[in-house]
């Protein structure tokens, strides 16, 4: 699994940073968390690939993270998608898309499922995965989202339990999923063939928030934590009142939900230099990089 | 008078090349034509001034030549224009931005007055220049653009006009607009204290369009040709298909409207290096420049 960064900046692009938008490629499939104006270039230049296997997911629908959405959909049809593409966000979202295809009449080549968010909880359930959302606290109706990998069994040592005899099929499919067996009169563990579980990795995406209890706890034990932190602790009151986080902020819910790694992105564009969010959140929560257009981070099973 | 261009890429953004906008400063104004996705970008870096007296024009309705424009308002309100905007295009530019505006719920921080192109002729009338539409040949309505400057008179050499014993006021203006004077019993005539006329400069703007003779006409004379060249002529089928241009029809073009000097613009991505468009276009029209994004052309008086 990878994350790479599309865009990192909050409101108004600057010339290193487009607006919001991140990647993550995993198994096959390229999960999109918002799609702020100008994504599709750093997607483009990203080769994530036009038909590939996709959802994409939106927070919340300010112009900075939704209208990126229109120019991707158009250069998916012009480069000839035919996967079908499953877009998720609140209501407005349908109407967004819906309006401007009919204004702007621009045809697509391929289907759009677009899912309507109306509460909290699991929006997306596959064999190996699922993607749930919780609100966040933000000026528009909005939602935080998080990957969640399921656990997997470990990784069956199959030399071994030819060794001591166990033939493949039934035997090896209970071995292999946790079951002790009897054969030839022998007890056969399945520890004894059978790696630790692998624990499936989560990964938490804020989109624009104030810091929350709940959004801790939704957080909780992620392997990596990307947070907006559109501020310094200076500007703690533009914080609130328009609805953001603080570096410090992020760095301390990164803290207190236990996670692993934590992300700052979407940087208010006053900051020429971010790294003065860097060292800020530094002083509440150590493991923490600022993410960058086009940073591209490998997510190893760290559990 | 400069132009700047914005974004030069048709249809996809590549890693050097924005979609469809061009910028004219002109007399403490800025006029805008198109506004493709993620043009805010590089009118943000090309400090053109979010506060600036300024005019937008739209060619036309596809995504890549508007859908900028969400962009641009929000970050204008942002940045806190408050200066009225006046924008130009077909019809259906008034339910693209009344209808985003409502979904995506913006707030503009300024008065933006949206005037509907219905047919051809003059659409601005300003004290020292007039911009007028033509309708070009694509797929959906679309229009061209040409900036005209009015003549000024020449210079008026006042140390001349009073060493002849002419005294401020009525006679002045006399001579300075071309008329002659009889004072003291001495007739004294204009051409003796007023340099040559100055002739106001032309701008033209393609758009995305076929070339036509009611195009040529339209361009006649400009200083200036912007012109649409998508593709090189090997791809002349695909050209006509989509109703664009290649570089020689875009150069044939130019030469046939006896225009002094020709950009050519709006690229196809497939042409990682643009420049056989270049090499294309002077074998018929010697006096022609590629345009780039951020590139700055300066336009002197040259008749």
């Amino acid at each position: 699994m990878k994350i790479i960064f599309l865009g990192t900046s909050a409101a108004v692009p600057t010339a290193t940073r487009g607006l919001a938008s991140i990647a993550i490629r995993r198994g096959g499939e390229v999960l999109i968390f918002d799609a702020g104006e100008g994504m599709q270039r750093n997607f483009l230049l990203a080769k994530l690939g036009i038909n590939q296997k996709m959802k994409l997911f939106i927070t919340h629908m300010h112009a900075d993270h939704c209208v990126g959405i229109l120019g991707l959909l158009q250069t998916m049809t012009l480069l000839g998608r035919n996967k079908k593409l499953d877009i998720y966000g609140e209501p407005r979202l349908h109407e967004f898309i819906s309006q401007n295809i009919r204004v702007i009449k621009f045809g697509l080549s391929f289907n759009l499922d677009i899912h309507i968010i109306d509460k909290e909880g699991v929006i997306v359930k596959e064999s190996d995965y699922q993607v749930s959302c919780c609100r966040s606290e933000h000026s528009v109706p909005s939602y935080s989202f998080s990957l969640q990998e399921f656990d997997r069994p470990g990784i069956f040592n199959v030399a071994k339990a030819t060794k001591l005899g166990v033939p493949k099929g039934n035997l090896f499919h209970k071995l292999q999923h946790g079951e002790d067996i009897i054969h030839n009169g022998m007890i056969i563990k399945s520890v004894e063939v059978v790696g630790p579980k692998r624990r499936g990795r989560k990964i938490g995406i804020s989109g624009d928030t104030r810091p929350s209890v709940e959004l801790e706890r939704f957080f909780a034990n992620s392997d990596v934590l990307i947070f907006e932190a559109t501020y310094t602790q200076d500007k703690y009151q533009n914080a609130v009142n328009t609805f953001h986080s603080t570096a410090i902020e992020a760095a301390s819910l990164a803290k207190a939900s236990k996670s692993d790694k934590l992300f700052l992105t979407h940087f208010s564009s006053r900051y020429k230099d971010p790294s003065i969010l860097l060292d800020e959140a530094r002083t509440v929560y150590e493991n923490v990089e600022l993410a960058e257009d086009l940073k591209t981070v490998i997510i190893p099973y760290t559990r």
